[in-house]
């Protein structure tokens, strides 16, 4: 039976992701590998969830396990605005909703925004998830360079006022400039960059000035190990124009599935039929669980005392890199105020997609930076994730890496 | 700010579902609603739950909290080939994945395979959830009327003749023919029908006749309480045509949010490209305990259990509408063999969209059966279920709800 003629244009597109293929080589004995992008184990509050499961299924287990609305236990929203609130951020519960996490945010984003050949904004490099997202309605993707203060704002308003001039007026521009702009303004996946205040303020004016929509990704902003806290661009806008997409993935589990996401009523209503047709809901069981994590306190013990795991892990992986790779010229660390994520970019002339397979046969694993830029690029770089790994591998990874990184400098790898 | 001029074509076109709108009506206190389609909290297995998280919990919390699979976790997808086997269908774990129940399977079928204007066959009457799912992509439905023993395959053949003629050849004859045959073979929503074997063989044979897909719903093929088991389509199937979409929802519980699904492994390959796009993975916590639940044992018991629980409350009403409608000319009672839903017919001249109002003044409600039809039709057909509602509400509601059309058709109403 012939398959492949059946499928719709967005399916004939669709290729499984680079980096799930280059992670099968990672599965190798006594490779250690900086690769993915998982929490570490040892932050899951297991027994606390299991003390508050007991309780769940004991006192509504009618709740738990049967269908809820499909925009989230009523209590449990009510949590997570209370818990945005105590962070700087003010919404009504009618314009936040659960979602199965961030990716399924991202995908309903997507659904109600975007048709084939739509632009959307986003930093260069970014986010693999979004971008397959995005690319699955059929987007393109105007990608403007990041420094160390995020996305360069300047290069974001003249592409804007270029794309400006020949856009029309009415729906005719809604249709023709980008459809939003997608940013990670907190230890950005992948460079683990923090935009700077200057920038958010730039970023906003400039919202404003296009009429645009911006999609605030904000997986990690409650893991700062060090440096200043910048508001969220969704705390600083006026206008009701910033969507927020935020997940316990990090501070909870990823294995519960579960994120929020906040945005204009209208909007709301908008993604809520989206969900419906997307999911019906998000697990009750999942909900009712987290609702009581939250609102029993243990999430900000929680949150704590993963920061100071993921801090110790941070700080000694920038310490070995710099050990290791003192004295070579052209090699940039980019050490991170928080998150998972480590950006190293090496001279020019080296390629990391290339060096990808040296790594694996020295036993050690990055994820070749190349596969986060969406036009291309970004041939001479690399994202290492220090959450995962233990701290003796640690040690030894960025020691194989090192040396692997200085031996291909020095004419020998 | 303007926001709709920013949407998507198929957000455009999205709206709120009707039956979602009338629930809002039946939240009245008093009133007894057949209008949802919840299993009977008193089948969720709390006590068993709690017992096996707690297990999963001490023993693999880092599995179960953690990022999993795309294709869901290898123990489970196990578990699910040898729960499929024992009931007569055999396939290998690599045409197997888990989903977030069965709306994501919709969503995922969709996704693949639809582009706008498409067509899709669907049983007329069929599902609402699978409706929006096809068309939020943007499809068109070609409906085919059924009768007591299923979708009326003859007039199935008809159509797709008639199209072929000016459908092409190769590619072209794909895109232009239906997409995929969509039913649900057994005791479907809204009717309750279940398909005939003559008629499943039919359905068989037009597939191979026109080379097309079909896509095999079975939520409720499980919960059987009379007459005779038909053998699924996907296991009728010797070349592959088939997607079986199976789920947990009314098994277990809905609050897991936890189904999976069947296909040809190329197809499969495209459907795990699409379901990393849409949420990365099902939650491993939910799957960690259902695998727990299959492979103890736990689920046979329950679904035996459940059989028992939902066969009274069939019996029940069924035998309350026959006492409380005898006579009267006209009205056709359907009843179901399995499943959570029972279907009237009304004589033509009664709309039930009108009634519905009525009803509600009567507390009683029901999903106006106008809601199920595709392209429109269907104003004299209602949808009750059976299986949330208590005894004690089954008999005051259909009270009502007899009375209410016995007023009707007598012209009191």
């Amino acid at each position: 039976m012939d398959v492949t003629s059946r499928y719709s244009i967005s399916a004939r597109r669709m290729s499984r992701s680079i980096i799930r293929e280059l992670l099968k080589l990672t599965n190798k004995k006594g490779l250690v590998s900086f690769a993915g992008g998982l929490p570490y184990p040892g932050t899951f509050p297991a027994e606390e969830l299991a003390t508050i499961t007991e309780g769940v299924l004991k006192e509504e287990p009618g709740l738990a396990l049967q269908y809820s609305p499909t925009e989230g236990l009523p209590s449990l929203r009510e949590n997570l605005r209370s818990f945005l609130e105590k962070r700087g951020f003010n919404c009504s519960t009618k314009e936040l909703i659960v979602t199965s996490a961030s990716q399924q945010s991202l995908d309903l984003v997507a659904k109600i925004f975007l048709d084939r050949g739509d632009l959307v904004v986003t930093e260069n490099p970014s986010y693999l998830g979004a971008m397959s997202a995005f690319r699955s309605y059929g987007a393109r993707f105007l990608a403007i360079e990041m420094d160390e203060r995020g996305m360069r704002t300047a290069f974001l308003r003249e592409r804007l006022a270029e794309l400006k001039k020949t856009a029309g007026t009415g729906n005719e521009y809604y249709q023709n400039m980008p459809k939003f702009i997608y940013t990670i303004p907190d230890f950005q996946n992948p460079t683990g960059i923090t935009m700077s205040m200057e920038r958010r303020q730039e970023l906003m004016e400039i919202a404003e000035e296009f009429d645009m929509i911006i999609v605030e990704d904000v997986p990690y902003r409650w893991l700062r190990y060090s440096g200043e806290e910048y508001p969220m661009l969704s705390a600083m806008d006026r206008q009701n124009r910033v969507i927020g997409l935020f997940t316990f993935s990090k501070i909870l589990s990823p294995g519960m599935r579960l994120g929020w996401l906040t945005a204009d009523e209208r909007i709301m209503d908008k993604l809520v039929q989206a969900k419906q047709a997307t999911d019906l809901c998000t697990s009750a069981f999942s909900q009712s669980i987290a609702e009581r994590f939250i609102s029993g306190g243990q999430i900000d013990v929680r949150i704590k005392r993963n920061i100071d795991i993921y801090r110790k892990k941070r700080d000694l992986m920038v310490g070995e890199l710099k050990k290791n790779l003192e004295g070579l010229k052209g090699v940039e660390i980019n050490e991170p105020s928080g998150g998972l994520f480590l950006w190293i970019s090496l001279p020019e002339d080296i390629d990391t997609d290339e060096l990808f397979i040296e790594a694996i046969d020295r036993n050690v694993a990055y994820v070749i930076g190349s596969a986060f830029f969406p036009n291309g690029g970004g041939h001479n770089t690399m994202r290492l994730n220090f959450s995962y790994p233990s701290e003796e591998e640690i040690v030894t990874g960025i020691s194989r890496l090192s040396s692997l990184i200085r031996d291909r400098m020095e004419g020998r790898g």
